[in-house]
């Protein structure tokens, strides 16, 4: 019996461990200068539709959101985000263990909106607080739930009003863009923020996250700062032939289109038992609300997380799918449900 | 062709990469919490003959060394090293970046003395200077030499006199391990160091650092330092399965040990040909010092780095093999060599 | 006409100055190992009734606070503090800039309870999160309330029961202690925290705060954080000298008694004439909520800062008096404000 | 008898004190928003000659070069400094603290060359290695040396050739420019670097530093850097004060002058007894060499420092004049130097 813990269980796509082995006989340049980072880059590049981006591959989220962001930043300024944001609750104070504060406002089901922007912005002025700079933002969130393009371009157009950098955390962007509810390209995308990634981790492959620098301000010196956050591969090339693999014949789509089809139908059968659900995700996240009973039985039986306590006897939990979810165990997991919500 | 450029040029032994493609049909749970990582703690511990140790997996060397070293120093604290060790040099300042001193002294060939120790610690007196807590050394080092067992015990003895903590960067532990010059076992290594990492990335694996923490006072909440630092792997299995394989039927030991097989026969050559070396080196990297014309040609034809000018006219270029150098290229190269010289 | 702005408006009390003039035709050693700090520490220490507590003089209250933070903490751990808390808001990150998280909850009329805590370390768990391990109170605080013994009590009980340092902003310490709510001695404060400070900068003194370590363990070479953050001064008896002064002959406590007795007829002045307060202030600083227009014209006349929104119409300004308050000029300022708000 | 121990050894010049006096009877407002600041910065500008730069005052040298350093390097950068400079020895890793790392060249006499510049520049290349983008001079440098204006002029040049910001530490300032060899005027420090500062706490003052920012590019939003470091007095009105008397009648020149005349006074001692100096210094800091046992007789009686072991039986120890230094002391200390150096 398969578990809907998270996205990141399986190791990765097998054309990706066959790519791995095929170029264990070759010899590559180091730190990400060599042909298949390029390559990556390229196919990248063509899938967002623009050359004038830089391209960097990092091994994880935490990582890539901590060189992001400090990069970027004088020593006192702050970076905006939701209250629920990874960097602001999961990363173990990755961002201010490099100096810099976190603003946050509550937001609406994971989501940042221009109105929490403006009410830091009219709130941080002068040199006694933390000068805001940027703006942090998921999709898909940390809630399942995603932007679509006008409320992208409202948070771009709000960032642009205030001369802040709009930084798009994508660990999961293939969930995002693969959802049935989405209407953004990865092209609007690179069009709308300063800097964002395209995650690897948990879209199928062993590791990486592809960092596409947009705002050509902020090209210079990247690589500098990847080295001295311990953040460049001596074997680069590793993470450029998983990208390859993952931008050839839109494997990284497919994977991801895979994962929201099986959330999809986890989540019909949820809404067919009347179980209310934390969020309305779209994605491979599903937080259904269930009495604390029940969350127990399903949390030791699929490894769901315990993600919140709804009121005293109610809870939410957290169901994931993955590129590599089996849809009989889907199946499995609907009819084990329905007959546990229904006695 | 085969380049002598470095010793990660080649992706992963065939096992390793075997050994991922199975597990890709696996569920594990993430962060290092797997089975895998358990399964390779476990061989680790056999191989070294203690149980009283814990052990991390990170992804690289200088992620590595700057946890290790940030994570035990108070804020006013420094890190003593050699000139030349590697967080001096290549790692863009990556300790300083959390915010430490590197106090250095000249050494030698590569290698620190009790009496460069002691020398700092007579220098760096009362609060306006840094407070020494930390050594740091690389086994084998920056410049190919190993550290014999009456070297490395004087170090140890004079960190115990002095209430210093002795890190042992051993991204190339194997090569010094498995030297024909080598006296030193994995146990000794644990006993006279606080803290030391075996490296992987640079002995067959795609990428992964394996820390041990000996010394008792500092296992508590490593795991908080590793998070923050980015250096938690959500897929920390992919690294597991890789030590696993390693330290399954020697094989971390049979590799480094072909690597050094390879640079004694390319060192032999070199000898034989009357070409002075650098540093006297018994490991997987040799200095030979040639004029800058024949450097030039080496560097083009076997990708070799520049490493020091030695006089107006000659300089020291490196040559690395590894666990993948196929030795009918060291007996091309050989030839080439002696061909070379000998006009 | 007097300003009611703040308390750090008039340079210092004639009895230190005068003290600075004397000690300039002397020679004193530097960096603060002089007979004027010993002998402020002495007369402090006696004042708290303890010998076994260290003492410290740094410049200005920011600086207190960010060495007093950074400097027990490990890097992955965070600070717990009270929203309104001053490290929170106005010191434009200072805490994070030395690494570490501040970890916040609403509070009540800007006292942090027990319960407060407990929610955080309820919710702080596991190697994702930053690691609470100290609780940040004022005393007064940023909202002119006071902690009384039992609060106190409570807190410090609350923070041994989780193992947590407790350390207290004195900067308005004097007006907390002489206020006529007050039940708490210099020796209860210092009783039931780990480290606190004795403002002086508000309190009369040109400029410093008197760093009390009453927790053994937190002794060991504070001097080194001093000075790693530039607050080991060089003329370090320019603040001896000071607190020698201010704790002779009671000095600082008559001074901030002082200024509390001058908000105590400021505050009965606007409980006679029936205008709301944002706090129940028994210290120097008073919040009385006025309307948006009345706002304006005390603000303009007597430099109050306006302190916040409380509703469409309606705000929140901020009143502080100072050792130095003229009794005449708060009877002007009351004689006016009876015009003013009677009409 | 007096001390030749440090130039801080007397609180301040009279002047400044009755100043104080005089203000603490008024009301200024806070963090050095005040008209004495801006007075002050007058008189500053008025001296140098210029009207388009930025002056901000700060309470100590330490703090000034962090603030001064930290603030305008991005994270990967580091600052050049002679390895004698005092942000190397004596600031406990201050400015590492704040995550950059010091690029050190032995230097000369405690000053860095051209020359030096370029041997970091041509080593400093590539993402591996930390990027220097700023000098850190000090005039009068730690060994009592001056730059003078060719000096100076070459290294302002060969910064800007590399594109290096040049900043000079100026705590001993005052003893520089009125050093008989001096040629720079206040004018052309500005001129030639980007940011400097005018040391107070060593020459008169109570306590400050002037920071001039001449560079337009790091005028903005310094105060919040100010804030963030704890460098931004509530009272900075104290500072002001200061300055505006010691930028009044040339007060500033006058006491370092006449620190300058004791020293010259003293040094010809020396000359005549043909005693060899460490640096030839032309400002209030000496360093002769003695025997071991004469510099234990003077560091006893004198409270001099001890500066370097110079063999196995000579010392330099340090001989420091301030502005307060009275003739007849000096004159006794030569009496006393005579005896005991002609026996």
């Amino acid at each position: 019996m398969a578990l809907f813990r998270n996205d990141y269980s399986e190791a990765a796509h097998p054309n990706i461990i066959n790519s791995l082995m095929a170029a264990s006989k070759e010899q590559n340049i180091g730190y990400g200068e060599d042909n298949h980072c390029k390559r990556a880059a390229e196919l990248i590049k063509k899938e967002i539709g623009l050359e004038n981006i830089d391209i960097h591959f990092l091994a994880g989220g935490t990582q890539t959101n901590l060189v992001g962001v400090s990069t970027f930043l004088k020593p006192y300024q702050g970076v905006i985000a939701v209250e629920t944001g990874h960097i602001n609750t999961h990363e173990t104070g990755a961002v201010e263990a490099t100096g810099h504060k976190i603003l946050t406002r509550p937001g609406k089901e994971g989501k940042l909106t221009p109105k929490d922007i403006i009410s830091i912005m009219e709130e941080y002025v002068g040199e006694h607080l933390v000068q805001p700079a940027m703006v942090y933002i998921s999709n898909s969130t940390e809630m399942g739930t995603i932007y679509n393009k006008e409320e992208l371009r409202a948070i771009h157009n709000c960032c642009s009003q205030y001369g802040l950098y709009l930084f798009i955390d994508g660990a999961r962007l293939g969930s995002a863009l693969t959802s049935k509810d989405n209407d953004l390209t990865l092209k609007d995308i690179a069009a709308l923020s300063d800097i964002f990634y395209i995650g690897g981790t948990k879209n199928g492959a062993l590791l990486g996250e592809a960092l596409v620098i947009c705002n050509p301000d902020l090209k210079k010196d990247f690589r500098y700062a990847m080295k001295q956050r311990g953040a460049l591969m001596a074997k680069g090339y590793v993470l450029g032939i998983q990208f390859e693999e993952l931008f050839k014949d839109q494997l990284y789509f497919k994977l991801a289109a895979h994962a929201n089809t099986m959330a999809d139908k986890l989540k019909a059968a949820f809404k067919g038992l009347g179980t209310p659900m934390l969020t309305d995700s779209p994605t491979n996240q599903l937080f259904p609300i269930v009495s604390n009973e029940i969350a127990e039985i399903l949390m030791k039986r699929y490894g769901c997380e315990f993600w919140q306590k709804v009121d005293e006897d109610h809870c939410s939990i957290r169901f994931v799918t993955s590129w590599a979810t089996i849809e009989a165990e889907v199946d499995e997991c609907i009819a084990y449900i329905e007959t546990l919500l229904k006695k």
